[in-house]
């Protein structure tokens, strides 16, 4: 079986922002997508895993665009897996046009956890070589790997939020995608007006669960690069919380 | 050509809620989708009208489903034009499964209306004789059609929401799912664990732009049947803004 998956799909009106650009978070659902469908067809998809008790949980994802699309354009997302370590596998991504336009690139870092326990597995113990069978570090992905995010300030704080049922996805946590969304409303219409967002790093630490509230600190060195770290906490505090995710945004 | 257009899909893992049912935003979206397919091959599509600055607003929307698909299955939904008459078309859809199964049903009111005055166009007199070849009232749509909706008290304000980015689609205005996202986040996971959501009925009636306040005013008659009045004000206020949405949600 090849290497390489591909899926490709069209912009429609009803997934882009007031710009007529793609929103991000469909993007990011059509990668999660696209990895899953890549997986399954090899026999280690989601539902190969939710069968025996285990669930695939996203630890990184960076997306880095140079050219957002827009509607009625399609888009194709190839993706395959760069490597296999013990406990975490990466997958990269590229998304591209028609005609030979590269939109942009992915890179993300999975794992195999115990649905239970919540403990990640040895990847080629639990899905078998086969697995490595499948990597393709040949390819390439020429987009910069995760940043290294410090930690902020309690007085960063910009926003609250309170978990809803809508953010919970079918692994009882609050989906990695609704972060990236609760993320992007931190900036102002205006702020998108004047700027296009070209890269996003989303580090996944700790999961947070329904009721409980997160926090949002964010940090800016320049005017175009943003730090963030949302935190997590069972009441409404001022209070810093435990960090359940890291993230980086870059305007331009 | 035929009057039905069918579009396909499948439930993916990151379209459902935390009971791995298919997410009413998600199904929401399709149906507008559809709707857009159908359209746009016959020449009334979004691009159609925003080409020449006009676009389709949706005034009403109401679906049930008997049965909600749940994660890998496939649903179906064919769409057709039910009638039109001057400044509005009734558009049906049934949600169907594999093998016969029905999911639900749905009904939907359109009107074009001008990009810049925001007034509705006569549709007949806009698209052409065309657009009545395609009605096919003779097709089945055995849901009942919408509730008239009581203005509710200032004293039934549940929640406030402050527009943000991800909100406003391509028309620049608050997206009609969006709206249905924040009515759902009303509820508890506790009431989605013991309840199923059999019904909802939306209708838009103005539109409410970024940086503006949504209150959600809810009255329940019996433990089943809950009626919103979303309004905008400019401000964080008390006092009843415009209704911009009515809506009925329904569960069983």
């Amino acid at each position: 079986m090849q290497k390489v998956e591909t899926t490709s799909h069209i912009v429609d009106p009803f997934h882009t922002d007031y710009k007529k650009q793609l929103s991000w978070e469909t993007l990011g659902v059509d990668l999660l997508n696209a990895a899953e469908n890549h997986a399954s067809k090899r026999g280690f998809g989601m539902k190969d895993v939710n069968d025996v008790n285990y669930t695939w949980v996203l630890a990184r994802l960076v997306v880095e665009l140079n050219l957002t699309p827009i509607v009625y354009q399609n888009y194709h997302i190839d993706t395959w897996v760069d490597k296999v370590y013990s406990l975490f596998t990466n997958r990269n991504y590229a998304i591209r046009g028609d005609d030979g336009v590269v939109f942009g690139y992915a890179r993300s870092i999975w794992s195999t956890i115990n649905y239970e326990t919540r403990k990640p597995v040895d990847l080629i113990e639990f899905h078998g070589e086969k697995f490595e069978e499948y990597c393709a570090p040949e390819l390439p992905c020429p987009i910069k790997p995760y940043s290294r995010i410090k930690p902020l300030a309690e007085a960063d704080m910009v926003k609250y939020h309170k978990v809803t049922y809508s953010d919970i996805d079918m692994n009882g946590h609050v989906n990695s995608m609704k972060y990236l969304l609760h993320l992007r409303d931190i900036f102002s219409l205006e702020q998108y007006r004047q700027q296009r967002l070209r890269r996003v790093e989303l580090q996944y630490q700790k999961e947070a669960y329904y009721g409980q509230w997160l926090q949002f600190f964010m940090n800016s060195d320049d005017k175009d690069v943003y730090d963030v770290e949302i935190c997590r906490t069972d009441n409404k505090t001022d209070e810093k919380g435990e960090v359940c995710v890291k993230a980086r945004l870059i305007f331009e």
